[in-house]
């Protein structure tokens, strides 16, 4: 559990650096980040947690009283109940260790919530703050790595199955489901349901294959796949394309040329410690362009950890700069709508001098037999 | 469309009654259920509703320009972009509709979201409100009754096929990998991760089957199936006991009483048109306690609709009454710590004069053969 206090040692230094005393954590990724405890949903409000200087607590009900949290001995874990709610805890922990202000979070408290905390909690200040846990969560520790890395090796896997069943007459939606079947059986989950697009609905950057999936394999069929798996709450993210039997050569120089410019990111010193991620973007924006194809909509790339986006992100507003142990995605695509479109993406971790790929799937063009 | 025009309508009325000019809906359910508009994500506010007196607007991204919610003529789509953000469309329209003030979910809104409507639009005094729109939601209309029938009848057919499948060896997290894979297979989704749990994993009320579900059906072994069913959005909920070779007759006498009691809320008149739900969560009680069998912790039933988890409340400090066509489960259960526990659960509807189940699984005890 060295991981987890030294998480909750940033955060005690950045807090310091802001000069706040203490921040109330009602976010359940940044929870989860900094206690490893983790409740059912993700949306009500399940736990919370204080950090002060001295002391960590997590709140929550009784579902929760037999977690793992109760193992460490720098977090205290007090129970929610009708007799104690979280406001009675605050009152007493900010009387006892007398602080006069908490930072809470401005983009996930509910309006409700703070209105309830300014009602029964006067006497403290409470400062809407913005990112800092998430801006601790961007460069990634060695435990994170190997949960990332190890995500990484079940999506490739996953892909190595679904490029043996994928035949004509297959429709998006199948697909999808045995991929969430293959990686549900093994015991693992999802990053975010499946993008299994074929011919025009690949060109969508976007396509939501679980409302529709209804296309089907077929011959010369461009079909590009996006999905990614959790292991132990950590993701990874990969698009691949497979081309059905006689696909049009002008399709697969497209493809080789994509997969070129994604490639060449790779290069010592392209995406380095300090670079300004918005002339990642810019710069891979332009091999595109130089191969004379299409500029696409969405953006270059993207951290990911707890949550499948997250920061930096690499687009051309971006303010973020690499720095090492991020990991990130690398995804230009080209899409020419109401025919086709491709996408390269990879998981990638940034070194000190340039990117190292944790998804290794084959990028040469998959040709799927007729 | 007639139930949009008329949820609508229903909206106007409430709003009209509170005195409330427009409401600014940020919630995803309820936008889900006064538009049909539905988003990729629950939770990254890719959407927003405001109705007026006299308009619908729904903003959103160009990800959702091909969406249905074009298709009828009382409602308008506006795409945000970003020379066209929510702030500037609602500064437009309220200074069109000559709009001074404007409700917003209190629950759902976050504190940033708040903190941005009261800088960029000074003009407009925002009003915070609870649970408006999600008590509209507390009775159902016919559209969402055949859904909510639909999806009943699938979980139903779930059931079926589990029981025949429950093998003496079989761990709690493959039994519900296998109801997972029938519902998905079929093109529907599950409610929430579904229940197993085995022997005294069954006392817990709310058990994580995907975090733990490794215990193994045995010969005599109690197991809970609790589980649901999404159709077209809309919930099932249901609970039913499985019963291994030659169980101890304590147990069965047990589920046979507290089999009972769950019907006797099915008597014409239990449950009815104006009846005070405390009051039957206490009526409930008072049965099992009749047996001598001990109190449930949880609520006696909740509402299922969109959410599985709805009013109106069935607990004994709820303040609801019974309506017609409110859709609620009825799940009372006895539990013995540490040894086993049982539940039997329906989703019902109330009509004038008593309850219809939904939810049509045999409650004779399901005995497995060794």
């Amino acid at each position: 559990m060295l991981h987890i206090q030294q998480r909750l040692d940033r955060l005690r230094k950045a807090l310091k650096e802001k000069k706040l005393d203490a921040i109330l954590v009602s976010n359940f990724f940044n929870i989860l980040y900094l206690s490893e405890f983790k409740t059912l949903t993700e949306n009500e409000r399940e736990s919370w947690l204080l950090l002060t200087a001295d002391s960590c607590y997590v709140f929550s009900d009784s579902r929760y009283l037999d977690s793992k949290v109760l193992e460490n001995n720098f977090i205290t874990y007090l129970l929610i109940s009708p007799e104690n709610n979280l406001i009675n805890y605050l009152d007493n922990i900010f009387k006892k260790e007398r602080l006069v202000s908490c930072a809470i979070e401005e983009y996930d408290l509910k309006l409700y919530e703070f209105n309830l905390l300014k009602k029964y909690l006067q006497n403290i200040s409470f400062i809407p703050t913005r990112q800092i846990i998430i801006r601790l969560r961007e460069t990634k520790d060695n435990d994170e790595i190997q949960k990332i890395k190890k995500a990484c090796e079940i999506s490739d896997d996953c892909l190595k199955e679904v490029s043996k069943i994928i035949t004509v007459g297959m429709m998006e939606k199948e697909i999808a489901f045995k991929m969430e079947f293959f990686i549900k059986e093994k015991g693992y989950d999802t990053s975010f349901y499946p993008i299994v697009a074929i011919d025009r609905n690949s060109a969508i950057a976007h396509y939501d294959t679980k409302i529709n999936g209804n296309e089907k394999v077929k011959i010369g069929s461009v079909i590009l796949i996006d999905f990614g798996v959790k292991f132990q709450n950590y993701c990874s993210d990969i698009t691949r394309m497979f081309f059905v039997g006689q696909v049009d050569t002008q399709i697969i120089n497209t493809y080789n040329n994509l997969k070129a410019s994604q490639q060449s990111l790779f290069q010592k010193g392209i995406v380095s410690q300090g670079k300004k991620l918005s002339d990642v973007d810019k710069y891979c924006r332009k091999l595109i362009a130089d191969y004379e194809l299409p500029d696409y909509s969405h953006s270059t790339g993207h951290g990911v950890g707890l949550e499948v986006h997250e920061y930096p992100k690499i687009s051309s507003f971006s303010e973020d700069l690499s720095k090492k142990n991020q990991v990130v995605t690398i995804e230009p695509g080209v899409y020419f709508e109401g025919k086709w479109g491709m996408r390269v993406e990879d998981t990638v971790i940034v070194n000190e001098d340039g990117l190292e790929a944790l998804t290794k799937f084959d990028k040469e063009p998959f040709l799927i037999k007729e």
